[in-house]
């Protein structure tokens, strides 16, 4: 009968792995060290298929530059391109929040790519005098350079999913612009009536804020997708073969297609996280304006009787359990919750950017993890808004239209022909008496109303001024 | 005709320094050093106060065990009553940003005094062989124990401040409690219509909610009443004399009235920031609260045609240069601004204590400096809030009333007759024909008009339910 | 043979819901209404045996007031039971982010409960005719008393753990500050030697501080056991019986362990956050000063040969996948990487919190998870901290004695002997030749030799000075 | 005598202003409301500058637009101009933090304005009848376009400045890299050596970082140059003439030297804030990497005895006042300290700009002074960082050559050789035993002494492998 276990040993000492598990002895310490989350590294299945394409990069580079022979690349490439199809994904153990600047997520990978090469080479799992995690998987390679090379390259991919999920919440914020184009409101300003506008205007600025930070968010990928590897240990190159850096990229470019760059300073770029900062910081405003525009819509569609009442949100599910017919905003209030979440987590980033130290940030393990919540937090949030309230909103037309002829701030367009301060008076007798504006500027001697109905159109308030001629 | 400077050295060579200054060498490299915010330490008038204070109770500890002889002692201790009394306080010419430690402020009062009590002695300034500023001001002291001990007097003063602000603000909520106890409105639950409440009671919970942050502040101040003043350098009292820590402490509470306790560990003491961490943390939540109780004044009195119109604010200046008569919340909203810098600012105060390292936290100066802000703008917002805006408040008395008796949330009361699914229905076909809910609850053939007249009686809906026998 | 489901309807319509499951419409909508995070409230087991404990309370209550017959009170309470008892926690899928202010988790919980308590009384699940989710599992209650009880009740809990896991890490700093007590070094300000003290001196620091939070986090805890079930709606006990609120919170304290009160004010009580604001403040005070220590034990063990190198860490796995025999902190920095977590976690608690508005804050749910996830990571990071890191620290015991006995840092003892400005020129003259401060002291005539031997007794530096009569 | 006052009054009232202030009846309202920080808006003299540029531009565009006569055009010009040479600046006298979305800081410039333009036409202050602050200088303008678009053009010129301080610094980085590029060290990763690199490959990070950083700001720069004059009140350009948005930013930009630019969208620009958020996270980016490189300085200048001693900073000041002889790194410390303010900032600008809500804004007072103050703080700490710290660095060159001679860590190097697990043994024999490792090696039968020397030239290991052909 076979051994549950078999015995792996580094220069700490031995240890039993369990005999099915394609990890090893590193990976083990790491399950013992850091009890923290109970979250696993496969919780990010991008991170994994990254791991998969660098590791089989530096495979290619290294067989091309005689740093490996050609069986062990193969045998390497192989496994490699399991973790790529999705496969052994369970095997990535380690915990999301883990000490020593990524070493045991690199250590696991390379411990399972080793294993899973060994058995297609025909040997037991564990034989690593045939096929070496350290020597061989990770030839030319350190954790420093590997790691954030992985990481960026998950990062880029769930910032493609996010810019496919704001497009298409954009283009209902576009439809629903030109579906309320003709539909006249009155604007607020500090909660309080400002002048007209269209709904159509309002929700135009939803869809043009989306299209400004899908901008800002390429151009913080473009950040992103540049890499060190080929760095090592600390950037200088240290026992990567002359020419692997450029080797190894262009490799990761093909196999990938994601446009990755070499970085021009391999030091700086090994200890540097300014592009996490930069690409947190582009989240947070992502998630500042999501929250401002769901705080807009809860506030729009507040009432039903008490409220502002302009707009209605879909029903999605009841929204009480003691009020019944209570239907809430929970759309957009688990925006709300996602943008908190986001803003926080970049608090997060720059505490463990700000605590990088020489040549080495220790604490990307974190950076990593915030950031990739924060992207799919996000992603998911704009494809139920999308999918489950902006598409369903219906505007309440008669209170807006009636609104609006009521409104006392039309007196707004009166400045040009009678000042401000007469336009004010006339405001301010109308809130007071509740008089309309054009009987009382009439009762003030200051227009008539015949006047007053050529001046006040509000159709022609929505845009600025033809002065007569 | 005398020389328009003195020369002064230390170990790092010889310095001008205008020869009026009661400053010297110490503070004047530190000019030269920190040319960043443009704001000198004159900008918080309690904390050199507290200095005075400070270093007179170490005089006297230091008269009291033969540090300090007769003459020099009681030259000092002149000097610092000078600080208390607010003179001589444009001498205090550091930036309020400053790299080590609090050395430069604590070096700037040392100088000051040291020049002060050279004067009232009959010598120039300058005349260190006669007086000190390290030998004898600063004698069995460290900037390591006298600067936070006089940062924290200075930030207990502005807390009594802080909390007989809010306890005026307090007050001015509890009146209008009272004022509006019997006006009945609709309660708002995520935006939409709730259940009834009184207007009153919406009020008092502003009220309850700066009596609960008050206490939590008291308990904050009785964290920073812990002092280390006699750690010297690093807690462990090095150069001063036995007793010395015992007797200073009890003196600066005599001196200052304030019940200033030493701490047990003054190694502990020394390096730990954790009060300063804690007081911002209250601070934060007071102004989470405040900030929460503004953007409830202005969603209330958002209007006056467009908005929920609950309430009136005062009107307070004119709103806008453009829109004629517009009257904004301008209160409310200086308190929102003064709320997101104090949430800013504890961000601040926490990156400066994970910062500290080892014996000492070199940035106590921006810890002091942000709290120092957060309170003071706090406790005037709170009193501008009060003066200008709660105290004017007006309650919409027909707008509320109307709401209520019009509203569909009143079903929730018939839960407990006929169900929450049946008075669902109601409630939905309520809104969609926008009959009134008798009306519907007739039609449905659920309850009959009688019935729900002597169900629905708004004024017994704000409290709990009295069950027929 | 049977259907895969049934079918169950609310106010919206009828839904099609797994024949197996415990959980009805209510969460099937909110299932696709929050596809966020991809995590289901069972990540929470205390949330979960939490409302098992509140319900349980709750229908106790009722049962008493008549608001509910013995038989569904009964079958309700069984139900409750194998919740607290861990069962059926799979039912709990509602995502952890969700709108709606926790309706979707206590409907979640209500549904749950209704078709256990079903079967219990020997009916199909579905059968709401017979027992329903709102008017019996829920009744008296709203989602807004009842899921921010739970949420305290759970967090409780949490704080507990983290409370033994903290006092377990303390007792291992002070078991190091005992066996260390002997052990001079020289302390460091500012990252520049200071004076003499002991390795047990600055353990004891760390001690010492997690004690005083520890007392911080039983304040924190004190206000979380302030509960508001009784408030239903908005906290004006709408639709509970009179003296339910009294009575529910009895029996919940009876029935949880948990010694809960109810809140004064419990309109305030319904709409507020602050205890959350407390609770989270005060964890990031504890994140901070356990970030700072870590930070202290990877500045304490730099090295080997090019660090500060007083302590040595226990080696816990291989540092580096490409540096052979590299050891490197790990555990302190997953502590670190957990501050810098609950420090953003901080930020969200905060905008969420400041967010409420008017009745209720419709964003707890992100609020509860935020904390959850502190207060969890925190525990373990101790636990892992203590076990696998303070334990097995050693000193450097000839390296620190021979710094102490090298140190020209010592010349601060002199102060009181020879002033300030003598004692600074020996170190001067000491840093830049190289020569001992004995042999300098005495080539510039200010001390002899035994003079300075006599003076200079590191032992007594630790210290306050005994003056010589 | 004439009296010490003049009255003027608007829609709420008159109100006695004092004689001689060339602002009126709303700022004189606005310094009742805003006693907050005592912080006048004076403090920003690039504000006022751009108030004086916009004012202008609208004046000229009016004038050619028909929209206002030569006359009063011409006055208000010369009154803009006396702004921009730096005159007149001491009354703007209201509040940094207000209330009111800039009102009252737009208001006090249209009063100023005014009767600077009435005294060059020779009437009295407060004639308004004549020449009105609102009809005439604000006309075809609201704050919710002026007010933005001054802080903008402000933020412009402070952000060009701030780019030229921090190029001075990174020249100074640049110059101790070719300094130094010869200097042989060990590096260092997670606080642990690792291996070699040099000096000047160190320095030459802080540079390129700072590179890196200066492009994000210029980035950010241009999204700040977009601005809405024009939008008037809500976007819609209400109460503008045609064609006056194009012809007012073209204006601005010629008379300003600035390349402003319309936004597209004018409502989405009139209510976005989206600019100074990113802004404010690239300024966060640069805080973090300069607080990590100040951090740097710090560890790497610790000692002089007792730390890593590889560089030594400018002595700048006394660094104790009770250790004498002790120099601190108060310049690094002071840009740490700005790090963590400008962090802080970043939070208050998030939470004000999320804040924002519908059609505008409120909060951009606040985010304009948090965004002043990073700024100028962040380049005045690079400045003093150059001139008072990192030009006089100077390398321990003994210190440094030994440690990489004895460095443990060479045996990386070895790795292709004899593989990571032999590399492991000899580490940890050479550290347990503080044998050489090549003695090791030897002893350990792995390699000769011969082939070690062979194999281990530091120089070599600063840069990839050269693979033996």
């Amino acid at each position: 009968m076979s051994s549950p276990y078999r015995v792996e040993r580094d220069f700490l000492g031995e240890k039993q792995i369990p005999a099915q598990a394609y990890w090893g002895v590193h990976t083990a310490r790491a399950i013992e060290n850091f009890p923290i989350s109970g979250t696993p590294v496969s919780a990010m299945p991008d991170l994994i298929r990254a791991f998969g394409h660098v590791k089989k990069a530096a495979a290619r580079a290294n067989l091309q530059l005689g740093a490996l022979d050609d069986k062990r690349a193969r045998a390497i490439m192989f496994a490699c391109e399991r973790l790529v199809a999705g496969e052994y994904h369970d095997q990535f153990v380690v915990d999301v929040i883990q000490g020593g600047a990524g070493t045991s997520t690199n250590m696991n990978a390379n411990e399972v790519i080793a294993n899973l090469a060994l058995e297609k080479l025909g040997f037991e799992k564990g034989r690593y005098d045939v096929l070496h995690p350290n020597d061989h998987v990770n030839a030319s390679q350190s954790t420093n350079d590997v790691y954030p090379t992985a990481v960026r390259l998950s990062l880029w991919t769930g910032i493609d999913r996010l810019l496919a999920s704001m497009a298409r919440l954009r283009a209902g914020f576009e439809a629903k612009a030109e579906e309320f184009k003709g539909v006249l409101k009155i604007g607020r300003t500090q909660l309080q009536d400002a002048v007209p506008m269209t709904l159509g205007q309002e929700f135009s600025t939803y869809a043009v804020m989306l299209e400004e930070d899908e901008a800002r968010l390429r151009e913080a990928r473009a950040l992103i997708q540049e890499i060190n590897l080929g760095a090592t240990a600390i950037g200088t190159g240290i026992n990567a073969p002359a020419g692997y850096a450029d080797l190894a990229c262009q490799e990761l470019a093909g196999i990938s297609g994601i446009p990755v760059v070499k970085s021009k300073n391999l030091v700086e770029a090994t200890q540097d996280t300014g592009a996490f900062v930069q690409l947190s910081g582009v989240l947070k405003r992502v998630a500042t304006k999501l929250s401002k525009t769901c705080n807009d819509l809860r506030l729009l569609s507040s009432g039903p009787q008490a409220g502002f009442g302009d707009i209605k949100l879909p029903a999605r599910q009841a929204g009480s359990s003691i009020m019944p017919g209570k239907v809430n905003p929970v759309i957009p209030e688990v925006m709300n919750q996602v943008a908190f979440e986001v803003i926080g987590n970049d608090v997060t980033v720059t505490l463990a950017s700000e605590a990088g130290q020489l040549q080495l940030n220790a604490f990307e393990p974190i950076m990593g993890w915030s950031l990739f919540k924060s992207i799919k937090h996000l992603s998911n949030a704009c494809l139920t808004l999308h999918d489950h309230c902006v598409t369903g909103i219906e505007a309440n037309h008669d209170l807006l239209a009636r609104r609006v002829r009521e409104s006392v701030t039309l007196v707004t367009a009166l400045n040009p022909i009678i000042g401000y301060e007469k336009a004010a008076m006339i405001a301010k007798t109308a809130i007071a008496t509740g008089a309309p504006i054009d009987e009382v500027a009439q009762a003030l001697g200051i227009l008539t109303r015949e006047q007053m109905e050529a001046l006040l159109v509000p159709e022609k308030l929505t845009e600025p001024l033809r002065l007569a001629n």
